[in-house]
C-alpha cells in the first residue's frame, strides 16, 4: 500500500497535490522541510516551526550518528521526544555527508568507511546500518544509503556509482525491521538521463515508499538540473511522492513542482537568514544595506510572519550589525515562513488548477524589488 | 508624588514588597529586570520574556546612543515600539559602559568624553545629554549620569567622584522635559560608608522618583557590598524604590533583599546561559558535564519554565556541544525564569511575613547538588 494519496493534478503541467500519511501525521503535499541537522532547526523553537507552517522537518543522520549517537537518542525515547517535535521527520541517510568527506571517505561494495569530522575518528556506515541507525531515531521517512557522484563526473564513474546505490538500495529494503517507517529510494545517475531512467526503473522495481532524486543542485547548470528532472519524473510511479533532495531556491521550487516534484528540502533559508539575506515575495533583501537603516516597514510588506508583525527593517538591520543572536533567529523565522507559504500558496493554485498562473505571478512580481 | 507604593514590610528584617506605577504599567518589587543591552535581551523573543515573568527589562543607553542611535529610535517610535516590548524599560545612563572605557574616556565637570568603542568616534555625554537621549529612547525609568569609582579607590578620588555625581544629578533632574518618565539618582561613595550616607542624603535632598546604589559588585569582598548596603539603604526614604545595580548572583539577590533592595538587574543570567551555566533551586549546573550525557530530567525538577517543561537535560548538553544557536535560547529562557522566580517567591514570602524562613530554606536547598 502506498502512504502518498493524490488530490489534484495540474491539466497543464505535472505539478500535483497529495497526502503523504505517517507515523506522526499527514504531509499536504508539494511540501518544504525545514532542516534541522542537529536535532534543531538552527535559532528556531519547535513551537515557532509550527507556527510558521512547518509540517516535517528533516534530520541528519550523518550528523546525530556521530554526535550524540542514535543509541543515546534512541535511549531517550527517539529524535521526535529527543527535540520535542511531534510532527513528522524524514532522516537522510547520511550518504551526502559522507560524500562531502572527500578524503576522509572510502566507497565499497560493503557500505561507507569514514573519519568523523569531529575527532577523526574512524566510522563505518553500511545500508543495513543506515537503516538501523534511522530506525533507532525513530524518524517518519528514512532515506537508503546512497553514494554521491561528483559533477562533472565522467559516465563510467556515474554508471558504477549508479549501480550501487541501486545494490545498497535493495539491501537497505530487506534491513527493514517493520517499524512503520517509510522508506525512500534515491535516484542517482549524474547528469545522464538514461542513467536516471534506468535508475529508476531499477528502484521502482525494487519497490520504496517514495522516490528522491539525489545528486541534483551539486553545481550544475540550472538548465541540466530541469533536463533530469524532465528525464526522470515521468518514469516514477505516479501514486508515489518524488523528492527532490536539497534544493533550493524559491525559483527551484516553483521549478519543481512543475516538473511533478513533491517534497523539497534546503539549508538555504535558516543558512541565509543567518547571514541577514532575506526572501521575498519581491526577490531578495539583503538587510544589512545602509538604505534599510531608517526603515520602518517589515521586511516583506505582503508577509505575515511573527518577524514580519513585530520588527522593522530598520530594528533587523540593527541587529544584524550588533550580531545579536535575535537577528539569526527573527530572520530564520521570516525566511523559513517565506518557503512555507510559498509551498501553501502552490498547494493552493494547484488545487484551483491555476498553476500556470501563480508561476506567471511569481516570477511577474519579482520585476519590482523589495 | 512618588510613583512607588509600599505593601508589606517584613517584621525581622529589611525585606519589603511594593509597586512601581510607570508608563507603561505597574511593577511589583523586590523585581530581577533582564538586561537587553542593545534593544533586545539576548536569544529571547519579547512574547517569551512576558511568558518567563520579566516585569521590566533595562536597556543600555551607551550602547543604544552609538548603535543605532536615540534620534533613530525616536523617529521609530521610542525603544518599546523598536524593540516590540509594552511593558516597562529602565535604561541606564551610560556611565558606567563610559566607565569601563578607562583610557578611552575623560570625565570633567562639564560630562563624559569618550570614544566609540565601535569606531573610535569623539562622543560627549553631559548629564542634560543623558537625560535627553532616555526621553529620546522613551524609557519608563531613567538613571541620572554618574561617575563610577573603581575597586580599591583612595577616600579623595572617591570624595571628588561621589560629588560630580552629586552635582550631575542635580543637573539631570533640571534636565528634564516633563515626560512623566521617572529619574533615579544613584548613590557612589566607593567602599566609604560616610560618603554612601553623605550622597544618599545630598540626592535624597535633591529628590528623585528612586535611589540606585552604583558601584558595588565592582570586585570587593561581598561582606564590603553588604556593609555598603547596610550604610546606605537606611539613609534612603521608605517611600522610594531602591535599586542595586549590576548584582548579582542568586545570593546576592537574597542578601539583597534582606537589605531591603527592590530593583536589581544583572547580565549574569543570559551571559552564563550562553557559556553553559544553568541556575538550578540546588545551586548551578555546569551542561557541557560528561555526568549529563544520557541525563533525562531537566535541568531543575522544581522548575516549570518551557526548557524544562520539554527538553532534557541530555538534549541540551547535545546543543551546547554542537554550538547550536538554540543552546543559548534555551538556557537564557530556564535562567532568567529561574531569576524572576526567585523574585516571586521572595515577594510571596515577604507578602507572608515569613522570608525569613525563605532564606534559610534556600540556602539549605543549596547543600544537595542538582
Amino acid at each position: 500500500m502506498t502512504p502518498f494519496r493524490l488530490l489534484h493534478q495540474s491539466s497543464t503541467c505535472a505539478a500535483r497535490c497529495g497526502e503523504i500519511t505517517t507515523l506522526h501525521g499527514t504531509i499536504s503535499t508539494p511540501v518544504f522541510m525545514p532542516v534541522g541537522t542537529q536535532a534543531t532547526v538552527k535559532g528556531v523553537l519547535p513551537e515557532e516551526l509550527e507556527a510558521l507552517g512547518a509540517q516535517i522537518i528533516l534530520g541528519n543522520t550523518y550528523h546525530l550518528f556521530i554526535r550524540p549517537g542514535h543509541e543515546l537518542i534512541r535511549s531517550l525515547g527517539g529524535l521526535h521526544a529527543f527535540m520535542h517535535w511531534q510532527r513528522p521527520i524524514l532522516t537522510d541517510s547520511g550518504g551526502f555527508q559522507i560524500f562531502s568527506l572527500r578524503e576522509l571517505a572510502r566507497i565499497t561494495e560493503q557500505g561507507a568507511e569514514f573519519r568523523s569530522h569531529l575527532d577523526g575518528s574512524r566510522l563505518f556506515l553500511s545500508p543495513e546500518d543506515a537503516v538501523h541507525v534511522q530506525e533507532a531515531l525513530g524518524s517518519d521517512i528514512m532515506m537508503v544509503l546512497d553514494t554521491c557522484i561528483p559533477y562533472p563526473a565522467g559516465r563510467d564513474e556515474a554508471a558504477r556509482a549508479t549501480a550501487l546505490t541501486g545494490r545498497w538500495a535493495a539491501r537497505c529494503k530487506k534491513a527493514l525491521s517493520g517499524t512503520g517507517q517509510l522508506l525512500f529510494g534515491i535516484v542517482q545517475g549524474g547528469m545522464y538521463p538514461d542513467l536516471r531512467r534506468q535508475a529508476a526503473a531499477e528502484l521502482v522495481e525494487t519497490g520504496f515508499d517514495g522516490y528522491a532524486l539525489g545528486g541534483l543542485s551539486v553545481g550544475e547548470p540550472k538548465e541540466l538540473m530541469l533536463e533530469m528532472l524532465e528525464a526522470t519524473v515521468p518514469h516514477l510511479p505516479a501514486d508515489h511522492p518524488v523528492y527532490l533532495m536539497g534544493v533550493g531556491t524559491p525559483e527551484d521550487l516553483v521549478e519543481g513542482v512543475y516538473h511533478g516534484v513533491d517534497m523539497f528540502d534546503c539549508v538555504m533559508p535558516t543558512r541565509n537568514a543567518r547571514n541577514g539575506m532575506l526572501f521575498t515575495s519581491r526577490g531578495r533583501l539583503v538587510i544589512k544595506n545602509a538604505r534599510y537603516r531608517e526603515d520602518p516597514r517589515p521586511v516583506d510588506e505582503d508577509c505575515s510572519c511573527y518577524t514580519c508583525r513585530h520588527f522593522s527593517r530598520a530594528y533587523l538591520r540593527h541587529l544584524f550589525q550588533s550580531r545579536e543572536i535575535l537577528a539569526s533567529q527573527l530572520n530564520s523565522i521570516h525566511n523559513l515562513h517565506y518557503y512555507c507559504a510559498l509551498m501553501a500558496a502552490m498547494r493552493d493554485a494547484i488545487a484551483e488548477d491555476r498553476f500556470g498562473d501563480f508561476r506567471r505571478e511569481f516570477y511577474a512580481r519579482r520585476e519590482t524589488p523589495p
